[in-house]
């Protein structure tokens, strides 16, 4: 059990209140399973964002409201934001709550972190409001309960990279042991094809075994790509950039993911893959005019295919969750 | 296909011989197979060492000498130091050779890389001859044929550490792709239980498929190696070596494998587990007086079961194959 939890069990925390009572936060999209780091690895995007503006209540009670009318559900409970802020004011030793306004930019289902963008933005923006009494490690263990009720799994990699910035290493979840992977400032294309991949599908198909010397091809490629990332080399990163367990199983449910792979590369990505569970994918490339090329190369290919999709091109997010204003 | 050997399948090298004609090196042991990093990741370390002296020849041929009578095969396409330097000899343009005189000190069998040393040792040695005409790189390419003639399997990962010095990664043997991974200046205490165990046996009890949440965990965990090594976190590299697919298998050939990492870890080891194939089993400590705490807890477990033993306190080799003469 780690330290941080373990004293808040037996104390409660006193918050340190900020004089405005009011925060306006972006919320960052990530990539979660970067290839060969399925389950382990995550990364944090400049772009899109969710904007949430946060206000302090002084009674313990948390408020959630869709600033667009986007369908959010509005129970705190059951809210991706409300959860985790429900765990954090249960752990406050003063009636403290938050009301919650989403202005929801992330498509849910979208691949890149839309529910762990509303629990991450929520728990960093209602933690600067009590004056930062808690750890980037509480809050990655408060957003968790959002990531429960987007998918009923409690995983930490996209909420890690969304609190910490850049990319984060999960190396464990009980207990809890999150690595910031220092990175060179690399240019992102997401492209997001417009077709439903649920979460819980892509995990059924997976094969619960894997063949040794698969496992260890993913573990050589996991090295590499963490070494290439902290020695900033480019190539090895490319190199690394390789899933021979996961993705050839879940690529089957993504139209046109082999030619979006083979295409990109030849526009120069250094390579990429699923984005989280999909259906977005994602590439990493060197410089912007390449990335744009990767872009153009996947406009391309969903085009001709016919279905709806978009895209971005933006670049690894070093700092997670940005207040704004407040 | 890289580079180098593509070229040397086009064009035959030009020696630029040194003046000397003779060469005196410190070809050292080698862990393989660091805990998590099964086959694909190595550490070099200062003792034990093999000494060995190579002569420079006029002629294209090999020729072994065992210096201390130890009965090393003298066939030299059968000695893992002859095996590579044939390799090596075919490449020149000139007809060149080498008389190799090996003082065996790492003994074969126990698992710290004897073979890998005396084929490293050879092609270190015979290249400075050269004037350093072949990379480091092609020098594992050659060394790998002496692991082949010792075991029947090309692999790198006791040669590459003992050519390049510290902790290598092997992310890939076809093509071969070596990453140095830096490290701080850790401790390594060495136990070999003097009992047999068999490279072959040790592979064979392996099982062909893993559960692929194991081999998530194991993918965390080289990630937060590798991490650790790089940041010189010691808590992270100690939370890292953990091994949930290899290790439980093989260490019932080793007596006592479980009371010395318990023991190890109770005298302040950050962690270790089975060195190569076995029998010898590495820990890694933070400062001399730990490792000579794990030293005395290793000779306790083994002088309690009635076993034989020699035991090594050593620091991580960083430059790897040593010429001290010539």
């Amino acid at each position: 059990m780690d330290l941080a939890h373990h004293l808040t069990e037996n104390k409660k925390i006193k918050p340190n209140y900020s004089a405005a009572g009011y925060v306006k936060v972006l919320a960052p999209a990530t990539v979660a399973n970067l290839v060969c780091g399925f389950d382990v690895l995550g990364m944090c995007l400049n772009e899109p964002n969710d904007l949430m503006e946060v206000k302090l209540l002084n009674e313990k009670k948390v408020i959630i409201l869709s600033a667009d009318g986007y369908p959010l559900p509005l129970d705190p409970a059951q809210n991706t934001a409300g959860a985790p802020l429900i765990e954090m004011i249960n752990e406050l030793d003063t009636p403290t709550g938050f009301e919650v306004t989403i202005h929801k930019r992330i498509k849910p289902g979208s691949g890149i972190g839309s529910s762990a963008a509303s629990a991450a933005g929520a728990v960093v923006a209602a933690n600067h409001l009590l004056g930062n009494v808690f750890s980037n490690k509480d809050l990655v263990r408060f957003a968790m309960f959002g990531e429960k009720v987007a998918s009923g799994v409690k995983h930490a990699d996209n909420v890690a990279p969304c609190i910490y910035g850049g990319i984060t290493l999960i190396r464990s979840i009980h207990p809890l042991d999150i690595i910031s992977i220092s990175s060179p400032d690399l240019f992102v294309t997401i492209v997001h094809p417009q077709i439903e991949v649920r979460t819980k599908d892509a995990r059924q198909i997976l094969r619960k075994e894997v063949l040794l010397k698969d496992a260890i091809r993913q573990w050589g490629n996991i090295a590499g790509l963490v070494a290439g990332f902290m020695q900033s080399d480019l190539d090895l990163i490319g190199r690394s950039l390789e899933d021979v367990i996961i993705e050839p199983v879940r690529s089957i449910l993504i139209p046109g993911f082999d030619e979006v792979k083979i295409k990109c590369k030849e526009a120069g990505a250094l390579g990429g893959g699923i984005s989280g569970s999909g259906p977005s994918l994602f590439m990493l490339s060197r410089d912007e005019a390449t990335a744009k090329n990767v872009q153009t190369a996947m406009q391309d290919i969903y085009k001709q295919i016919g279905l709806e999709f978009n895209t971005y091109v933006t670049t690894i997010n070093q700092k997670g969750v940005k207040i704004i204003e407040g």
